[in-house]
């Protein structure tokens, strides 16, 4: 909307990283923190919308119709899980970061910009599930935006976690290096979905559902 | 999305239970009752999406045709009465809910996941009530969906209070055995209404219906 | 979903209006507004989505359809405003409530039964104002929708403040006195509008856009 | 919905800019941010509801299919980030009001509703700009929104900070100074772009593009 902003010069010239600015600055956290949930909340919830009713379906044949929907349910299911699981994480990941500064809004922004996709190919899995051509495309979209959600996770956590940027404290640095190479592994294991797809797009929807459900397990993810 | 997390290992390893780390915790239950409340209001507002414009009718004929749509109006009120006694009642729980941990997050998610549901079943059952056949299916499946909700909304009580793992303070024991099975009656009472809409579809909407007014009236719910 | 809970009895024994409860009902009512000012955000955001894109229409025409549809975007913002109004009014309410008890969470879940379903009635007006007939039951349909709201929000005002039951402080009686007589004017003034509807269609929404536009207006509302 | 409201009179007497008031005045500022982040979060997740699947579409040509609706995605991509920098800019400039009042929610009311309304544009931008007509329609309906939200957003500014009425603490004139000019460059920019629309729509089009990547560039935004 506008270049240059209050935040910027003599005016709120608490920058990034002062110390003094301290509270000025996790009151940013916890503004970013409810824009995030509150992006998540709704993308999570506007999943019900691609399930549709079976429109002017004769009575008796209503419960096949129901039944014939499945992909729908499972759509909503993995994809619910799965942001479910990514709202977690990013609350976990959110208590060791303790401020903000402009480019790390801008970077959560994209990184909400990916998952709020993901609704889009939720459906075109479950409208094309059952062609054969289809659901290769399909898949692939669908991890695709899982990919680019993978990477902006790690892009957020790698901006906030440089050198300590914005960090609460001291960190074992040795801890870190082992979350570094957790996050990692995301886009690793959906672009190697991506390839599956391409030669069997159900293994690879299969994968999808697979982490869902791996991730909600206990002890898949953080202790605290 | 990702593995283990920073939450894991050395670095944030105040692990759930411990008691200095009482203040990082009760900042979890706020942010999960604020995506809780998030969602809630959302499937709630969503509600009026199944509520559809009758399309195309001459002037003359509106009034008849807005009347003529009285199931989604009704089915509108008892899913938004539904809906909000749940929310009152999640809220009365998290009254109690000191500490969150990562099992207890999740089930949460899948407790959200089962309540914003809710829009498809409630239109399901507008769109079919007059067949009926049709009418069987829809009161059928509303009524797993609710056994679905009340019985996640158990397990959440469950998991939270078992052995006080997650709760504030001491608790009356005899209190809780209360508790325990005043919330065991949702899954027995909504899976009667199941049964029941096998032989009675109708008998069983009204059960829904009786459900969500009776829940409204004072003196059936908490009193704090 | 559930009787009793775990609120009522011995645990939660806290009950409304005892002075020691002070700090939990206060955050009572905090997980309400704010459950109610999501709400009250989707519901006004949800309006969007009934303003529908020309389909299909060939380019050179585009300009002229984008300007037939300007009861689309009237409704939008007469219906936005109002919405908006009422956000700022339950707004300062609010800062005259200190607790909740469990029938005023309730009565707040039927106040916000009423707004959500706005986004209907403002598509039907939208949709059939250019038919004399069709424009007569929709004017009166916003209309009733506009009653249920005032009656309900009069309904929250008066439970909370009867006897000063949930209310911050002692009140001045002869200023509440007053405020009761202001709320009744919203019944009055909507009712009234439900009645010319049915002779004068248009006078009556002229009247609906004028109130959210004067509500708006400096001077008319509440000065804190 | 009323007319004047327990805040006014003798009752909820903090007139706005008493300075004995301040706790409830920040309490006000508080739930304001929130309302508007939540329209903000629900106006961006919605995007993703114009982008729709393609209907019965063969499975081999699906591919195809989904790369011809570039415009739907780019749509998508430009007004999120276009909303999510105003969101941060929103944000940065409410760390400097301290202070409601009447006058004030209703301008950010109108604020938003020009927000929320931006979907809509998008739309008709990602329907029409292959038909060279039907482009320059969207062009000017999209860059008229965008002149509307950025005049408010100034409006919103100079209201809060017209000789320091709803603003924290004192602040150096001659940075107020230049918040004012970069602020005004929205309404400007985005006026241009429309008249640019007339005669060359993809280059208006590509304007508003170049302008939500830009602003989400470091450097280009406030510092803190």
């Amino acid at each position: 909307m506008t270049g240059p902003e209050p935040g910027s010069g003599p005016i709120g010239g608490s920058g990034a990283g002062s110390d003094t600015g301290a509270p000025e600055q996790s009151s940013d956290t916890s503004r970013l923190e409810t824009f995030s949930d509150g992006v998540l909340a709704i993308a999570i919830t506007l999943l019900i919308l691609e399930v549709r009713v079976p429109p002017d379906v004769p009575g008796r044949d209503l419960g096949r119709a129901v039944l014939h929907q499945w992909p729908s349910y499972a759509g909503y299911a993995v994809s619910f899980l799965t942001i479910g699981v990514i709202w977690v994480n990013h609350h976990h990941m959110f208590k060791l970061i303790a401020r903000t500064n402009h480019p790390f809004l801008m970077i959560n922004v994209v990184f909400l910009m990916a998952i709020a996709f993901l609704p889009w190919p939720t459906t075109l899995v479950a409208d094309y599930i059952r062609d054969p051509d289809g659901r290769r495309v399909a898949a692939v979209v669908y991890g695709l935006t899982m990919v680019a959600v993978a990477v902006m996770f790690c892009v957020v956590w790698f901006y906030a976690s440089w050198r300590g940027r914005l960090l609460n404290g001291e960190l074992d640095r040795e801890a870190l290096n082992r979350t570094y190479r957790s996050y990692l592994l995301g886009p690793v294991v959906y672009g190697s979905a991506v390839v599956i797809a391409l030669f069997a797009p159900l293994v690879s929807l299969a994968i999808y559902a697979a982490l869902a459900v791996y991730w909600l397990l206990p002890g898949t993810g953080p202790r605290a």
